[in-house]
């Protein structure tokens, strides 16, 4: 069983997979070592055997629990009537420059529920991948792949350091826009956003007279505070989402350096990182929409 | 220790409720019996004993593992090295009818983390409380409350049967909206709220004169498909979220009627019900904002 694989537990994971067409390389039915009667094999384990048909792989094996742990080493922790399969790892098909204009910076987001639902909705809403800095968590990990309906294996993702991370967005001309809480003087702003040349304005009254203005309860405003140019949303968004959208200094180690990056941020104090995320991606997706009448 | 108590697991736990102003009644250090050194005992336990003066309590008391799991009874289930806090049920302040226009309705939301990450979002985008029907989960779970970050100890939530929401809704002056996936057919529709006299058109080119309209991307329409009144957001509104957002019929017993309210829903296949809950509250915020200068 090769790098290429991974590990999934679970009836209800294992017939997610095969619904969404998996190919099932092994599948392991956990059981004791002698059953003399079929009552000392357990659901899931018994949910399959009683219908065995429901999931087809190249091979099968029964095996009791002290094996499976062998096998399994890692932090999964199968029960005693457990299923387990080994799937081939799916092909991710990346997006090219060119397919890719909205992109996720996740930075310290390392909670496998929050890795999870972060990946499920930035698909539904349309965003294009993931990159992952050195801090955060394992898309693979079993609970993040239940939490994403097992997007998290073909959704596309990259791992690197915060030099990897200056290089692939100047390679795909992303431009970064950092998710943080706004200030408390900030919140009273309210924003436009001038379609025609990605302008964001505090709002003024003559602006009521432009016609491809769209107004937004979203905040923008420049890191660096002794910069006062305007404000400029490029088409091309990788938004940085960190645990907790903690603001203020993160010059380091481990941090991006972001000082002269923009901000975005939304009045909701002490919103969760995958909500604010979510939010924040539906926002831009409705004031950068292409067309003025969808 | 009475039945108006809640017990509280973990340093950083019991940290946030000291943050918050939380009277802590008892606190309770879990230790081996006869600890010949200091070596034996480990953190949060440690924690706790090297800097006791972070958590100031009316009683302490030190004991082993096993009299601790005699006390807690329930689901918690403390480590051999754990700190525990009990703290009186705070006074939760309901909101009266004149403070309530926008009230969230949970049908069979039982993952202690949707209901910590809605508890925490309804609150960070200003709706006023939680109805949760029958099945849904206990807002008092430990993982729950440490995902809402306490919030749910204190946010004001009612627990009751389809019945007596209907009851709770109409002495509220409440109006179901139902969060639901949107049919195909649906997607393409771009629709309009109105804000004189809360009407929601699907797009058209006349519309384009009037001032008050705003454009959103939410989809709304009739739950009756025979019903083809117009659609009108009533200003108070209570949105009923179920786990999986599920369409279609929901007469089983344990459910709530709801054939004939209204639906919105958003474009966004398969997200998770705390991301879509908090998109459809923030942008049903947005559109019906009192002032159109917000």
């Amino acid at each position: 069983m090769g790098t290429s694989s991974n590990f999934d537990t679970g009836g209800k994971n294992i017939l997610d997979l095969v619904k969404k067409n998996h190919h099932i390389k092994s599948l392991i039915v956990t059981a004791p070592n002698k059953s003399k009667t079929q009552y000392e094999i357990q659901p899931p384990a018994l949910d399959y055997l009683e219908n065995p048909n429901r999931i087809i792989a190249d091979n099968y094996y029964l095996m009791n629990i002290d094996m499976v742990l062998k096998i399994l080493r890692s932090g999964a922790k199968p029960e005693r009537h457990e299923l387990v399969a080994e799937v081939h790892f799916p092909p991710v098909i990346f997006p090219s420059k060119e397919q890719m204009n909205k992109f996720i910076v996740l930075e310290k987001v390392n909670d496998p529920h929050d890795l999870g639902m972060l990946t499920r909705s930035t698909k539904a809403l349309g965003w294009n991948g993931i990159y992952l800095t050195n801090k955060s968590g394992d898309v693979y990990n079993s609970f993040a792949q239940i939490v994403s309906k097992s997007q998290s294996l073909t959704w596309p993702y990259i791992y690197g350091s915060s030099e990897e991370l200056r290089k692939f967005l100047c390679d795909n001309e992303l431009k970064l826009l950092i998710a943080e809480p706004p200030k408390q003087d900030l919140q009273a702003i309210s924003q436009v956003f001038c379609k025609s040349d990605n302008r964001i304005f505090t709002r003024t009254e003559e602006l009521e007279q432009h016609d491809d203005i769209i107004k937004t309860p979203l905040i923008f405003w420049n890191g660096n505070k002794s910069d006062s140019s305007e404000l400029k949303l490029l088409s091309r968004i990788a938004l940085l989402l960190s645990r907790e959208l903690k603001s203020g200094k993160r010059n380091n180690e481990a941090s991006i350096s972001t000082e002269n990056e923009m901000r975005v941020g939304i009045n909701a104090p002490f919103i969760d990182v995958p909500s604010a995320g979510s939010i924040i991606m539906w926002e831009l997706n409705r004031i950068t929409a292409s067309s003025k009448n969808v």
